[in-house]
């Protein structure tokens, strides 16, 4: 069915299979763009309601404004979820986060004689990593090598390639560039690649390496309520909100052996992911990560949520879809401008923070199943 | 923003940051449906590409035959790649799959004075089990409770509540099921609730609890490639691709401190779900498992897939708006009939090993940067 | 050197060396009984300091009384440091004792053609489960084969046995029923056994699969200390170590990847562990756990830890060499009664808690470097 | 008891409890030395029956000859096991190793207000590290300081200090020089220290974060064993033996989530640490690494092991006791020469692989059962 237009394999199809497809039918995306960037042997297009949440207050170093939340969600309760943290944050004063830009990972596995040729061939690496560095460059013209973190085991070396790929989540980029340097070392040493990506790089697999190292953009995001706002607008006390983050994301987590420790960060990225055109199978990194909440002076409730491994860009994938490009332009993003990725990290972080506050205050207010009552049952 | 419809509220946004959202407003959903059900403060939809692979042959227990693959996704080469996959597995005569329905889990935490107290409770617990049942009925009709799992763990027990929830995902189900549960047991021992979540259920985390217990369904999938066909079609030998997946999806993971021992699990997980309605934050479990590839008798390829923790419905959730039960029909799915689910999930384990082979392929012949470089680029 | 006798190997060792092993020569030992037992090429013995610690007041199921504690070991401020938590308890009424009796494992992995054989062949376990008791004990008399817990992974089968070893850590006795297993296995199915253990037992390696399931024994341990007990004996208040617990052991483990919440649990177990004949390399184990603290009532101190998979035994191993049987003696074990291990168990939980409490208490008042400076130098 | 001397509190307690401690009562330790350095309230000594393993022949960077390895242990068939793997080694040239110093590790745990002053702290100790160096040496004349490496996490800074020890394992010195560089922040900075161990060391816990990181000494060690040796020592083939690798090493504890991908290093390290006055709960750490099989050109057999995180001594700790001393002298250490440590950490390397090659034939031939029937059953 390759050879056919979009229109003719879908009605192809629904002859086939005695169907009919008229929703799939109805887009505004642009096939022949589609059909070579983002998806082969097209049919139509899967809608999913967008919803908005906020304003939500950022306090970054990049960005410091105010913003609404494009959301994509087929899951009842979490816009309002998300829109309620958002209150508590807004009438706190805001969400205060950091970023700090780690960069996309690519890690080819070469096969080697054994210990001393790895060891050879690691110094060979870092002594020619300027011809590696501009060898990248070959593959990518906007990608940049920071570092090689090379990993000796047995016949094996692995070369975790860290780049800086601009506005750009860049894991692309990164597999086109690593490629230029995987036929440079081939060329100059003769060592056989195996595989371009050897895992140790970690891509769309939970990781300990990926959460202790950092990659793509580390992020950090806390708050101080007033322990007003808590019961106004969470419904609930900080002395109870944190005993449910000890009791369930601190200790249920660490007898459950997870690797993260937080209520639902996966909620929050899939629905910021979805509408803004970012590669959903990254949502496996963006639900590592650590969420704190201790009561504070006053009997304030400070909160907190960590992101080590959130993998985005404003260019690039899905961001130019047409309704993905909407969404980041409800963010202000997706113009290529310099930085932008980083605002965009911002915002995530303080998203996370919003959806990951009112879960907790759900859960402390034993609110939760209610809310999935009200507004997440099927039908009927 | 509440109490706008939802051009109201897209215009007023529009106005308010001065952006368009033209194609955002584009989409056949009936906002009444989704407002009360899928998505708040909603504003329009999300348009992904959505297409198709195969036919795929699966050798099931609940179902045996060929099927097209509904894929939405904004990663180019992702669909032609699974398609590569799903024709390997038709000239090698099908892949067999097996699956094993586990349970929609919750496990609400419990403060207890101490141990003595703690004891006491879990017996207690086990003692009144049959109760507990029917109390689990109480909140849903459809939901069957089949195991309590105590954790005891200090001043904390974790009751981790293992549900039947028939072909639905379920864990609105489980959770509204364990708040009638949280509160029987609170007439009953007055033992006071901390969170109706103790994050040993776990959801939404990778925890090598699910991978060690299982979760949803555990799905197994296997397939001998003729090398005939893993030359033809993968462009590859057996023993290069058993060479990837022993050095990358084995030693690679296993250095980096991954759970998953793959490829790209999520990547396909995360393609099937969007389309069908799936919780897209459940592609973090879906990553999760294990590759493996042998050379076996006459230098065939012996390939195989596990899936421990795969959370799928075919009713509830997103499945019943418009382009997802649309995609479902084009899987003979989505009609709630008993024994759907397990079908489902045999379906993706034979997607995700497609995927998985064609992409171990691709490392081994060393084409996938190529690939990537013809279909994966982004715009100019 | 095989034929010689001990003083021979060694005066041919302190030959060819030109060393002397004057020393290792003083021994009570009896090298004949060793020999076959415990020790092969036998030159001598290795002397460690026994120091004691208590007495330890354990609040138990299987037993309730005081214990002086026996502690092998060469670091300096251990013993000290036990002692101090010891007399902590002590004034505290004394520490409070759950066990739970789990069982040695050993794991084989088959080889089978698929997941049709893989499936019939757990199948035929399960049918066979009676045959397969009987066959266990064929080995060993003493044993007794709880459950079997089947892993199904491509084209390999682990059947996870659970032994009843009674008063033994039993991993030997393990081992060799399990081996009368498979040849029954092998007899009556054809299927091949790659290897006896197949590292799901998991024997000596920190795995999940222990901490989730248990392994051995479960043990809890937990103590209620008056706030002015907190201050006088451990220099600290209930609130200073419950923070170190939040901020050290939960959130630093969390962050580093650690399988174990707490402290130093492998050291008290450790030393315990040398004093008694208990296999070193179970330290692994030890090491797994958590340790949780809160302040309740009163400002006062509630500390507890958990030890998932404690491996031990009164008999067997090294437990019956002249010095670890007098250490046994020292806690009124050792003389192969029945339900001796539960006691055991019991007082290490208690010997963890009480070494586990002074070092979060040493750190919390600042004085764990000080310490180390007057009790754990270097001779100069 | 503290003031008793350790033949008056070993009666008394023979006394009370009314048992007899003879063969404790005999050792050539001297008390004073001890009571001030390694082991408080002391009674007496335990007594480990010691072996003797090899010659096994070393191919390192440091060290390169034939060494006898003491081994310390109660567990039957250990010293026999390694012995035949040092027999197989040489008659395969013996085998190659590796090392990397990485350095002992502390991490204290700092409170600050948030994200802002967590930043400037961080800066601060970048902008400091040198007057952090010398005020390390303040405390340790022979410590290193190498490196920080700053975690953030809410209201929680962990630096984590790596220091060169010199030939001490060195984690009493990283203490007291932790202490040092925590009481200059204090002061500089009025950034208060919670503990002085944050876990992010992570001291004897199984942590991901020493797996990649390394800690310690880095060892690799490998070896290609002519198909004959492995028939004719090791009693099987080259295939078999990988088999048991790939199924056991790998596959299992993938699906056992353990972080150790081996089958019995804590064995091998065990006896050595405790025959040479290690710290036995660094076994602990000793059990981490990977062990990887292949078949090579000529149907031969490539083995290896990778230890990441072995913390080892020559000086400091239990090296000085008299019979540790003495096994130390058997293999030329004990002597405090610098670079001791690296050829101690080659032999170990070399050892562990020695150990774990035995193992693995073991179970590929189906000889572990028979030799633990033989050499490892308790008394009658």
């Amino acid at each position: 069915m390759r050879n056919l237009s979009v229109s003719e394999r879908r009605k192809l199809l629904e002859k086939k299979l005695r169907i009919r497809l008229e929703n799939t039918a109805q887009f505004t995306l642009d096939p022949k763009k589609i059909s070579n960037r983002n998806c082969e042997n097209m049919i139509g297009a899967t809608q999913v309601p967008l919803g908005i949440a906020g304003p939500l207050k950022i306090l970054g170093e990049y960005t410091s404004r105010e913003y609404y939340l494009p959301l994509a969600t087929t899951e009842g309760a979490l816009v309002a979820s998300i829109n309620r943290g958002c209150k508590a944050i807004r009438e706190s004063g805001g969400v205060q986060v950091m970023v700090e830009s780690i960069g996309a990972t690519r890690a080819p596995v070469f096969k080697v004689k054994g210990l001393k040729e790895a060891k050879k061939f690691v110094s060979w690496v870092e002594k020619n990593f300027n011809q590696l560095k501009k060898t990248a460059k070959k593959g990518e013209r906007y990608i940049r090598l920071l570092e090689v973190q090379p990993v000796v085991l047995g016949k094996n070396v692995y070369l975790r390639f860290v780049f800086n790929t601009s506005e750009a989540m860049g894991m692309n980029m990164a597999t086109i560039a690593a490629e230029q340097i995987v036929q440079l070392i081939k060329a100059k040493t003769g060592i056989e690649c195996v595989s371009l990506s050897g895992n140790v790089c970690t891509d769309k697999k939970p990781a300990w390496q990926n959460i202790i190292k950092g990659r793509g953009k580390k992020v950090w995001a806390e708050v101080v309520l007033p322990k007003k706002v808590v019961r106004r607008v969470l419904k609930t006390s900080p002395k109870k909100l944190t005993e449910v983050v000890y009791r369930k994301s601190l200790l249920g987590s660490a007898i459950a052996g997870a690797c993260g420790f937080n209520g639902h960060f996966a909620n929050i990225i899939a629905a910021i992911f979805l509408a803004t055109g970012q590669d959903i199978a990254h949502v496996v990194e963006g639900s590592l990560g650590i969420t704190t909440g201790e009561v504070v002076e006053r009997n304030n409730l400070y909160f907190s949520i960590y992101l080590p491994d959130l993998m985005i860009g404003t260019i690039g994938g899905g961001t130019s879809l047409p309704t993905q490009k909407e969404a980041l332009s409800i963010l202000g993003l997706g113009k290529g401008i310099k930085g932008e990725a980083l605002k965009f990290a911002e915002i995530i972080g303080g998203a996370v923070l919003a959806g990951e506050l009112s879960l907790m205050a759900a859960l402390a207010s034993g609110d939760l199943a209610r809310a999935h009552k009200r507004l997440g049952r099927r039908g009927k």
